[in-house]
């Protein structure tokens, strides 16, 4: 099994290594929302091979629901279980099964709940991806962090106070999983003192790609490709 | 002029962008200390085009002294000045400048220097590059953070204490710069708890990579590129 990260959007961000896994795998397999092709699919489209088997795991739950609730719990971790399943067969076929993971794999990505499961079994490379979060800041051009700086990757997620507690408490800030927490993010900023610095990113590199200072954004849409920059650079040397 | 980010080590983990933007360069710029080749260099070896007209842009100081004092700060800033401009002429000259930075351009990576001081006269893209710190969790196999987690991406040149309290306030955390501060890092492990999950990693997809346990490792040598990993992920999903 090779876990691919495919990079943040555009296909040319896959490193050399990635597409030489690509030309390599007898199997593709990637996560998706059902009746979609997924990112990371989408990404590697001109560099898929063809007569390629492809594997789609599909998501069971497709709206939002409570991550805490039991239910949820354990739908998820079947529908985990059975993707390494499903992976696992092809590969005590023999079959060499690339999975495709957006960004980097080990970094926030699904891959990882296969790589937990399989990789005691089965030999598990990972080729490491462009991060969302470098592709953002290449694509603006900031130095997001020098020297001594702190870097705090927090997720969009989080509580507002606990969220604007840590902005108040680093050089430097990514924040993930922008989407509908963006009214909160915006609030926490605003509270931290940072606000004026934040840029935010949609989209990074791919073709549909934009971003506007935090600031200057006037509504509260975010697709769920978004995060929000705040850079620790200020002396420079 | 174009930030290229040559990743970690392993040749192919450049980018496709980054393989055709060498392909592309009339000048080939890197830093590096005095008579050394510098390991973004070295990375692309296998890639430099016959002909190309190399820059090396030479560091003023190879030891260590206090970063603080200010006969090193406005030497450093000299030197970055001084950079700029051997850039600055080829660019006036309208050739394509590709500026090799180790792993990403604009995460702890000298390439930020030109950039802020060349971005706003000529134009300049950046190609971001596969980060240490990603090379080496790609190459343990370590999940980093899932879910919520909190990254929190630390220098090990910090104070001891302070070190400790990030850990201790943090799913999950990478420290840099390790070399000669690994004790220091070892003792703020322990303080905060977290010495157990902590894993080190030096020359992370070099040919002469090495990675153990920190908790297991048996000395206090570190080489510049080394780094600490610690884990977020608790639940598996
Ligand atoms: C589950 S995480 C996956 C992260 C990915 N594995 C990585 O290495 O960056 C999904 C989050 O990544 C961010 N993201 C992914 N692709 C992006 C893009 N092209 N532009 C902006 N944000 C992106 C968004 O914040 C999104 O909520
Ligand atoms: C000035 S920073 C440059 C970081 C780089 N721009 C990046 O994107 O990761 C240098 C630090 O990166 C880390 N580093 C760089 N390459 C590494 C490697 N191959 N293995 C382990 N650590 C590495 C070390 O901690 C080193 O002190």
């Amino acid at each position: 099994m090779i876990g691919v990260g495919t990079g943040p959007g555009d296909p040319e961000l896959l490193t050399v290594k990635a597409v030489k896994a690509l030309e390599r795998a007898d199997v593709l397999a990637y996560f998706a929302k059902e009746g979609r092709r997924g990112n990371g699919r989408a990404i590697v489209d001109g560099l898929v091979k063809p007569g390629i088997v492809e594997l789609p795991l599909y998501y069971p739950v497709t709206t939002e629901i409570d991550k805490d609730r039991d239910d949820y719990k354990s739908s998820i971790t079947g529908f985990y279980d059975a993707s390494a399943r499903a992976v696992a067969e092809h590969l005590e076929a023999g079959r060499t099964v690339a999975v495709l993971s957006e960004g980097d794999p080990l970094f926030y990505g699904s891959y990882m709940h296969l790589h937990v499961r399989l990789a005691g079994r089965f030999s598990a490379d990972v080729i490491p991806g462009i991060t969302a979060m470098s592709g953002c800041w290449s694509l603006a051009g900031v130095p997001i962090v020098q020297g001594d700086d702190v870097l705090s990757v927090l997720p969009g997620t989080m509580a507002e106070a606990e969220l604007g507690r840590r902005l108040a408490d680093t050089e430097a800030a990514v924040i993930m999983k922008v989407g509908r927490n963006l009214p909160k993010i915006r609030r926490a900023l605003e509270a931290a003192g940072r606000l004026e610095q934040a840029l935010y990113v949609e989209r990074g590199t791919m073709t549909n790609s934009a971003m506007t200072r935090l600031a200057e954004k006037g509504d509260d849409e975010a697709p769920y490709f978004s995060l929000v920059l705040v850079p620790g650079w200020k002396d420079k040397p």
